[in-house]
């Protein structure tokens, strides 16, 4: 399938995000975009007009039924993640799907096993993953240099857009979920959300996540469709240091504090506030790879298709994103009821 | 008791806040510092070489036993607050006592009790309820020039100090919500919290807190003694306007912006998206009264001594603030769960 | 010349500047972007593939000797405008040239004769003109809202890009200098300027310019193309406001001010600091228009086409920043020398 | 004259920076601030209320003749300085004045000549010369870590405080001129500065400086009495790294970015653009020493009297920015004129 020396991808919906992965493709050697598939007739020649060697199709069974299609790239609703998908992988295809992958677990859980059957890569387009800053809190986490991670807390709020058919959680905190899947050491093993809605419908625009993990780690997530001012900025602290990611920064998204506490190891005689002592150090902003993500994530996607190797952001980080997605629905409905997560499991 | 002119104070506790009440109210004309008390020699010292005219003693009664004494103010660690405030009421003083009031929401019944039955001022010290930021946005939410409010949203972090006697939601989380007390128009009806402890001895150094009212109201606070970065930003939301408060700005610490979203109704056919709009236009910053806040806490006291009136931070005002700390603390030890608040009843 | 309901524009130069004017013009109804001219076959391609309807040549006496076209747009570097400019004039075409308009005021001086003889909109592209910020100053400064204009102080620095031809002045003051021409309500008399070079060429890469005025009023430029940090921030100093443009803030790029200092009528007797007072009020960011700058320009050009109305932006304008940029370059050779400017004249 | 154990100290002057020495000295083993002096009986309260053991005084004189006093510490308007410090040093006392040392250089080389005579010791007040930032920042100078210095510059603006015996130049530039000539590894040679004033007086009340260097090197100094916005910020560019001064940020003043330009030594058949390479790395914010600046520099006062070591603020530094004072003041005075320095011949 597909010719000896490139691959052939087709990508369907040319919405928001579509024309940024057609965009990506087309500029990355070994790669051909051949069809791009849309309900919308306009939006198809738009990608025509810019495109003119690209077929275009409404229906996008055309790209299933391709045999020198390899690999699709979908971008389109989340409702619709799942059959499409499925049916991209059962006709024999490598799929990059739209995060969140699905929506449900089941589904997740269904894609994870199709991809198996067909041996074919199931990834999903947790596109933060493959920025720079985020790869560099990664390597700092994973280093030891921030010592034992405290805590991830990160907030993500702006005016709009309100999303009608999923909540500020599967549109906002999605993303966190997926950073912090990438970066964390450990998964957590359960999670308590509020949240509110201020529209007819009942869609919550703000809420509020707390995911607990075992060893003293603690993560938390504000999301806000509703808030006067833009806000994109998480802190890890951890026992040796502490980092501020600021995503809206223009040159200096990370911060790497020399800071933390010191814990005495003082004899029960002495008073308390001997016990703790502050540290505070030099800060250093390292320099980032400005690279586009999605110039990224297709090279790793192009990679694990030619090698078989398991994506950074394979099916089962997209699994595991859709089932704290769930849960923390789960818990908002119950007003922070906690609810346990079976996250390891996911890992066979 | 004590002279025509002036009212008579003795204060106990001279350690970090006593010498701020000391400084404020000698400043005031109709009122007159008689009595430090303090356990510690080294502070009345100090306090005597700053104020050769004060009284000072390492005995709390001889404040409570002078009959020229007229009120009491209390800046002595949370655990003592109660029996001081009870002995002192029950002397016949009027009694301003630091926040939180005490350490039990028991306590605080008992000194309203006192209060009401000796017929003496109780007032706590929810300084920030007297800072012109704080007075502009409850002025400006009571004007409806926000319309009504949706949310308030309030960080606080900073790297230490680590008290040891109470978690940070009792010393950090008392001041947003003595601020929401005075601000927001409702009361909350439950809590659920989270938190962490990354200390030998368990007291949480995290804490999240999510508060809900009636009518589409959430209220969500974060504190956080172990962060690299100091933040001190209250977001509140309305269906008209928006308010940032940024207590570390220097000279903008509130700003209102005319943003928002507006909610057509449309017949049921339309479409979602064109339900919600999206509304933005100026945004303003307000000159803000900037008198030190105590200096205003002090004469609203004096006032209300000379008058009878209600303070603004009454006991009730202590009361509710305890009771939520009190099943926020509950909610957090069962990761979340939510613990119905009754403040209705507070106000008799 | 050109059909009855569309205006035909020849665009040339098609490298960093020129595909905005396409796309922009593009976008205009009743503008048809005929044909574009560049050296670089390379660059004349990627035009090609975007818009396919548009004629291309390397030769841009194609463009002036098409009688369809109505209007030419020059985006060429600075030493190429005057010949361009002049050649599209003579062949009877309306001319928009980038900024600054000629490399001498000799050459602007023509070029506003050749305008003037063929009947013919001379137009330079001082862009920033058209910005809703710029607008809004130029508003508030018109209606007195400022009081009496005091100052103007202007800092445009960042690292890069190094220019071969002309020096930071040519590059980066003629931003500010196109803006204070607009902005302020009188001419500067004089100029002093200092500057440096730290390349082997000699082109000045950091340059300071005052400019005085009449009436109390003096400007200031920096500029500086070797800054570890990007600012854009300008200073406007009324009697009555002040306003702060800082054009690196995504939202608030226009602030308002109430500040200033009042100044008493006292007898001579009185000492000297009570004549002075402090005053400080509200500030105000109002909302802007965020029309893409020269979507607004290139409306602008075609309404002053259509009804030969005098462009903001028009020939003088363009003469008269080059006559500063002229003198200051004069005044830096000679480190601050004053060199007196004969702006007046040039309004003719 | 005086014990053997500690250096008793008169200070002149209770007004603004007067209490800060004070409390500084006194705080310091081995001093003891023998005689505080004032015109105002007020201000001697004050200090007799705060310090009961210290001798107050209407007369300096009372200090000049009291054989116990080693050293006197001058804080009173400029004009008074020369008379003072004259009449300290001829009765065998140390002496810090405050800056700017004197109201004319002939004064200051009266002043360095007289303390030569007497074998005092003369320090100027040059306070942010012991700043952890300033001492950081002349650090990474001396040791070449910026590279060569290619320029200096300075914004240090707000909103008040108009002086009406000095003007803005006097008042805020000082503080510029001495951190430069304690941190630039070379003098100036010559001076252009314009400015202009807003109040009937005359006093100038903004001011822009430029400072010419051999060696590539130039400073330009930009102060401000009637800004909107309070600005306290220094860039210096090294040929390897370049520093970001802002001494409003609470915790992060001194940046240090990893940027440049490279020049390549191309052929000279390569074309211009190649030369010059863009370098980003790293920024690094190091910790500071944040002892006050003036305890520092009361112990270098200290060491210096004991040790007859010659201050790093000396009479000579006071001497060379009272010379920059004067030379821009005139240059201001004929709107820019260049004029030329002779500090060299200052060290003797």
């Amino acid at each position: 399938m597909g010719s000896i020396n490139s691959i052939n991808i087709g990508v369907i919906g040319y919405g928001y995000w579509g024309p940024n992965l057609v965009r990506n493709f087309s500029e990355l050697s070994g790669v051909n975009v051949r069809t791009v598939s849309d309900f919308s007739p306009d939006l198809l020649a738009k990608a025509k007009a810019r495109y003119p060697a690209i077929q275009i199709t409404t229906d996008c069974s055309d790209i299933f039924n391709d045999p020198e299609i390899d690999a699709v790239a979908i971008a389109t609703p989340v409702s619709t993640h799942f059959k499409l998908a499925l049916a991209a992988l059962q006709s024999g295809k490598h799929v990059m799907v739209e995060k969140p992958m699905t929506m449900t677990s089941e589904q997740s859980i269904e894609l994870l096993a199709e991809a198996k059957r067909q041996n074919r890569i199931l990834m999903v387009d947790h596109t933060f993953v493959y920025t720079g800053a985020v790869r560099k809190m990664a390597e700092l986490v994973s280093s030891k240099e921030l010592g034992d991670i405290y805590y991830y807390d990160s907030v993500r709020v702006n005016l709009g857009l309100f999303q009608h058919d999923v909540n500020v959680l599967w549109d906002l905190a999605v993303h966190d979920l997926s950073i912090m899947d990438y970066v964390l050491p450990a998964k957590p093993y359960a999670v308590s959300a509020t949240g509110i809605s201020h529209v007819p419908n009942g869609t919550e625009n703000i809420a509020y996540l707390t995911l607990f993990f075992e060893n003293n780690l603690i993560a938390h997530l504000h999301v806000n469709w509703l808030a006067p001012v833009k806000v994109r900025r998480t802190l890890i602290g951890g026992s040796q240091k502490m980092i501020v990611f600021d995503d809206l920064d223009p040159s200096e998204k990370i911060k790497v504090y020399d800071k933390g506490i010191t814990l005495n190891n003082n004899d029960s005689e002495s008073v308390y506030q001997k016990m703790i002592g502050y540290r505070t150090g030099d800060m250093w902003s390292p320099k980032l790879d400005i690279t586009e993500a999605l110039r990224t994530e297709g090279l790793h996607f192009l990679h694990c298709i030619q090698t078989g190797e398991r994506p950074i952001s394979d099916g089962e980080a997209g699994l595991r994103v859709v089932k704290i997605l769930e849960a923390a629905n789960q818990s908002m409905k119950e007003q922070g009821k906690l609810v346990k997560l079976n996250l390891a499991e996911v890992s066979s």
